[in-house]
């Protein structure tokens, strides 16, 4: 089963969905036009199902090896890499001024759902890459950019975030890992890396790896922390590679899903240490490190709605060809395909309603991104980026969930033969379980949700979006369209029971802080339910008022009603979770530990 | 990481949540001592323990093996089945005539758990010798009783069920394996079966296949099925084993999960037609599975529950070593363990409390199903025939959901360790994904509970049920304990959602089916998430009217206050969900094929 880029949905739930057609008219994106994006998602989609999708099983059965301190990758995987890069799709949204296309993020985030969809493990390298560039590119010295930064954007080399050790994975200020000053104005770092993503591989001629280290003389926590890149071969002066650095994978592990992709355990200084360049100053890590971790945090969203959409196309081909049983009002004389059943239309609309949601979301953050980097207002800009800031957990967290129930219900739709390896629908459930893991757990997500976006500015990025969302609902209400059913109250409900809650929670913050920590997950899951239900229902009215341009508009007023009446209808019960709930989580010890 | 029964807890749920205590008082179990059921259960959580436990992964990471037409199992498999039958773990529940000991299926459900959390793989082979005990003993002639039935109850031969082959797999009256009368009163059988479950393997000397086909004269559909006993090897006179007959594995999948246990292409008549013995009459095949189903149906429920408890005890330990950040209000220095997290405690909370009611609502199905045959009264008899049809589709399906869930938690608390193999969270997540699929899927089961539940006797069965819980609620409310929180409020809120979907898919049965049907999935969840709040419930009024007797009281409180305010809080949203979303689905194709 091969995948095919949605192209019509994407576009809708891009220019409607996630505002970027209004932002293109307020003038945020110069004069980026249209129609070449739409032609440019069309060859990535192309690409995907000509080239990674056949490779996508292939990995998943090779995975990767590790012998004398070299990864090997899958068969047809560096070649397939080569031919990517080649293509010009590492370089889509890169800066120009170093051989990168200028697109907006937004375009590269809808490539980021391609390469997710077509092949999570593969798409996985370049996400990695484009942290690399981001840092390199907002916080690197211009000797380091000249050297390194084209040579990331044109996907010649890849990039690696090395922040993970075995005693520091969410609690980051706990590394390790040391760097001495060279007295050249270099640094010689030693230690070890767990869980390095793409930390060796064959796929490219080097990899630039940014790794957080501890100088000797540095404050303890995260305000110790520095940012060195330390590439795997040395750059001689005029750009041609040198002597292998002294970092190397010492391990691989062996994972639930995306076999392709190797995650290495990494030691640095076994040969008298890693030459590291410091990034930034010493001590200012953890900033630049969070620069990379917004667009890290999204491209893993995307990686959720990526899987979800390549689960529901495996689902909906299996369903209509599949025959068993007969529907209760069968007309023919033989089976019919499993999908004329009721239970597996819900599980597919199920599938498909969800996907679009925490598409729309995922697009709408990379908007706001944009926004907040393009805008010629400096207003504009940062209510752009603290709208980004809002979006980005949630992008992450409710759009990984859904990959995975997405996935599982694709597994369901096949019955026994979702169960079976060679099908290919379990490989996409193994995939996507990480998502909700790296990047900060989902958990990290939404405490990220309730401590630093609502609660910062008291709530005001929240209040701004929430009258947005309220505006979508009138105008669901004002079109008088019967086929929205329910959704209108749906949605009023929904926004009020977030509003609640958040003013709740922002009250708890300050009063008592562990009883608004016990509600924020189930916060998270009551804003996605809410805000995707929104999203949906705004793109259904633009694909009414564009006529044809989006294909027979109806069903996307279906797709929007059918989310609001399935999951955005559990706001109330999301709400009353929250505010119930802290007492009990509060006094768990007494069941936990008894 | 080991595996401890919870005998506490089973006992609890058993005896008060599950009604065996009230069973018992009334008579319905004759001499039946409920001390010597405890002995049973401590001694079977300790054989789990020690030898059942250690081989789940070694199971997980051998495999099996099929070569030379046999299907070997992984090391140290065939001794410790052996040494489980011996030790007469197969024969609990079996008919005392036979050598069983006649133990209530009541205790042979706990049991049933206890295998499936130590070893899903392993008890999964039980589960099938179980249901082929059934079938023979209840439609046998006494000729083949006599020669199968003592060995199958002592576990030193095993029983496996074949229905499925490629074109039938739900729908099982589309199978087309055929049987030809020999002339002597024996059938040859011909054909190819798929996903049978330890359809060959290398744990015990013989297999009794009870294998589905249909006579050259029979007509279309299930009512043309017959049911054959056909042995691996044939049996002589004198009971020892004769020639090898015409039933060979000839694949076996590459699953997902339960790796140990062999799922096997079986192909009979290749040389001749493997020599089989009709069970009951010509045709009348599915009225003998059926007799298998409500059990096997159970088993499966009670495999979610056993993966649920193996990955919350895993989770928990983690939670308690693994040190990670610190707590909002820690007063250690360093590192705290994750556990004091409020999202850490979140997950664990709902781990243990889905798991808790997934395994009283499968109990208490076997103790309807024990009364339903044991009562001397008739009409008792009925009604717990009754209760038990009602409760085993919300057994088998939300139970299994339940497996997934907390299996998916359990991964989550272990962040990136539980994507990697070695830890074995991930592995639990593997194994729990077939139960929603075997045994009818979970789809399926709603639709069961929908049309042949509910839909009989206009209801009764679940108003009868109806009306024990709210007496249940009513004394959540006298307990006037503010411990239980919102309990009673939800608890009351649910029962009433039930009660008007209940009515309103009632209705739609008649008029409207494809209405109700879909609303069969979220219908189910509805009934187990206010069945389960109901339960829980009163499983804390009966440990704290116990004083000591299963611990601190309290903690049986806060988990049923846990579970009302978490889940079955959902059920407004379901109730909305089944009678809002029947247009979205029927008017789906112009979505999902447009």
């Amino acid at each position: 089963m091969t995948y095919r880029a949605p192209i019509s949905d994407m576009m809708l739930a891009l220019q409607h969905g996630a505002g970027l057609e209004q932002a293109v008219k307020a003038g945020h994106y110069g004069d980026f036009d249209n129609d070449i994006s739409a032609a440019v998602l069309e060859e990535a989609g192309r690409f995907a199902t000509d080239v990674l999708a056949p490779l996508n099983r292939v990995g998943d059965q090779n995975g990767v090896k590790l012998a004398d301190n070299k990864v090997t990758t899958a068969p047809g995987w560096p070649d397939a890499y080569r031919r990517w890069a080649e293509a010009g799709w590492n370089a889509v949204s890169g800066p120009e001024d170093f051989g990168g296309q200028g697109l907006p993020m937004a375009i590269n985030a809808v490539c980021t759902e391609i390469w997710s969809a077509s092949n999570m493990a593969f798409g996985l390298c370049p996400l990695l890459t484009l942290g690399a560039i981001e840092a390199l590119h907002a916080h690197g010295s211009d000797e380091l950019k000249a050297t390194y930064l084209g040579k990331l954007i044109s996907g010649e080399w890849t990039g690696t975030m090395q922040l993970t050790e075995p005693q520091a994975g969410s609690d980051v200020g706990a590394l390790r890992s040391r760097a001495e000053r060279a007295g050249d104005g270099t640094y010689r770092l030693s230690g070890t890396k767990i869980f390095i993503t793409y930390g060796d591989h064959d796929m490219a001629d080097n990899i630039v790896h940014l790794v957080l280290a501890r100088l000797p003389d540095a404050p303890a926590g995260t305000r110790g922390i520095s940012l060195f890149l330390v590439p795997k071969f040395l750059v001689d002066a005029d750009g041609s590679l040198g002597a292998r650095n002294d970092i190397y994978p010492s391990g691989i592990e062996h994972k639930l899903g995306i076999h392709a992709s190797p995650t290495c355990t990494m030691t640095m200084g076994d040969n008298g240490g890693a030459v590291g360049y410091l990034i930034g100053e010493e001590n200012r890590g953890m900033q630049c490190m969070f620069t990379m971790m917004n667009q890290a945090r999204l491209g893993v969203g995307l990686e959720g709605v990526g899987i979800a959409e390549r689960a529901y196309q495996q689902a909906l081909a299996f369903a209509q060809e599949r025959k068993q049983g007969r529907a209760p009002e069968s007309a023919g004389k033989g089976p019919d395909a499993i999908i004329v059943h009721p239970d597996v239309k819900r599980m597919l609309l199920q599938m498909r309603a969800m996907t679009a949601a925490a598409r729309t979301i995922c697009y709408a953050t990379a908007v706001a991104l944009d926004v907040s980097f393009r805008a010629g207002d400096a207003k504009v800009r940062g209510d752009a980026a603290a709208r980004a800031a809002l979006l980005t957990p949630i992008a992450k967290a409710f759009s990984t969930d859904i990959g995975n129930e997405v996935a599982s219900l694709g597994v369901q739709i096949h019955g026994g033969m979702g169960f079976v390896e060679e099908t290919g629908a379990a490989q996409h459930l193994r995939d996507a379980r990480i998502a909700p893991i790296y990047e900060g757990t989902n958990g990290i997500q939404a405490i990220d949700l309730l401590t630093r976006k609502l609660g910062t500015r008291g709530g005001a990025a929240v209040w701004a979006l929430l009258d947005e969302l309220k505006a979508t609902v009138k105008r669901v209400e004002a079109s008088n369209d019967p086929a929205f059913g329910a959704t209108a109250e749906r949605l009023r409900d929904g926004l009020a029971a977030l509003e609640r809650t958040s003013r709740w929670l922002l009250d708890r913050l300050g009063t008592a802080p562990n009883d608004a920590l016990a509600g924020a997950t189930p916060y998270l899951r009551l804003f996605g339910a809410t805000l995707g239900g929104c999203v949906l229902a705004g793109e259904a009215l633009a694909a009414r008022d564009a006529g044809e341009a989006f294909g027979e508009a109806g069903r996307y007023v279906t797709l929007a009603r059918f989310f609001a009446e399935n999951v955005t209808v559990q706001a109330g019960a999301l709400e009353r979770t929250v505010v119930d709930t802290a007492d009990t989580i509060n006094g768990a010890d007494a069941v936990l530990l008894a």
